[in-house]
């Protein structure tokens, strides 16, 4: 595993999401890193974190993680195709065109959630990517997501 | 527009999810309501619910309200299906199966929040709602979502 989060490759301006920016003092702070060929990210919820039935994590939360995480994701197998590191220019921001989230399970709240992401293709601003919410070892949620580029004139005004 | 949200007629132990529970403290507090044949909620981000890009929303507060709206609704149209107000025993609670949002364009941080549910199937314990997320008017996202009765010895137990 990569010691940089793909998140801390992000410029400044595009670090403030609520789910995963360095620079967003209420977030969640999501960290995404390689293992591998494939990506992962952990997460503690807190007890406020609840859904509605006692004990699980609240459906928005797994659908958040899983979005960061699968954005991060995207931009870091961008940067690879390219055959460079995150965090060198020109800087790649993605962000979520569509997610579909599969609830297989409650997802217990009592421990660490571990989310992965596998690429499924690359294209020039496009990336699909797998995901998956463990607990426990557990898998308790699966996601796909097609997430698309931003503008690099966005990316440098912003 | 009813009075009582549907929400609120949640049993008190169903009743502490963070997007939507009114039993907890930290959570949104959403609040969903027949309006005509369809459902609505209202909610107003905080500049801290920013996503990467500045002045927009986070992508999983966006699937956070559908989420929740969604599953109140689910709750909501099972029981007009049996000809009775929500809140009425049985209790009837509902979660999400699936969800796919489409995010269409950036969502503004910068005001009211619309989510709009239209109830496209209900079959005995599994209800189809089309959801739409509107900013200054304009539909921002969409979702689709498959929710499912929990079962009533859950529902008794906990």
């Amino acid at each position: 595993m990569s010691s940089k989060a793909f998140q801390d490759c992000y410029p400044d301006d595009f670090a403030h999401c609520y789910g995963c920016g360095r620079n967003n003092e209420q977030g969640h702070h999501l960290k995404s890193h390689w293992d591998g060929e494939t990506t992962v990210a952990r997460f503690t919820p807190q007890p406020y974190h609840t859904g509605g039935v006692p004990g699980n994590v609240y459906g928005g939360l797994i659908a958040s993680l899983l979005d960061c995480h699968g954005a991060a994701s995207a931009a870091a197998a961008a940067c690879k195709a390219q055959g460079r590191e995150m965090g060198t220019a020109p800087h790649l921001r993605y962000v979520t065109a569509s997610l579909k989230v599969d609830f297989l399970r409650p997802t217990p709240i009592d421990g660490e959630l571990e989310v992965r992401g596998e690429i499924v293709e690359v294209k020039p601003r496009k990336v699909t990517v797998e995901l998956s919410l463990s607990a426990h070892g557990d898998v308790c949620a699966r996601g796909h997501m097609i997430a698309v580029q931003l503008p690099d004139s966005a990316a440098r005004k912003q």
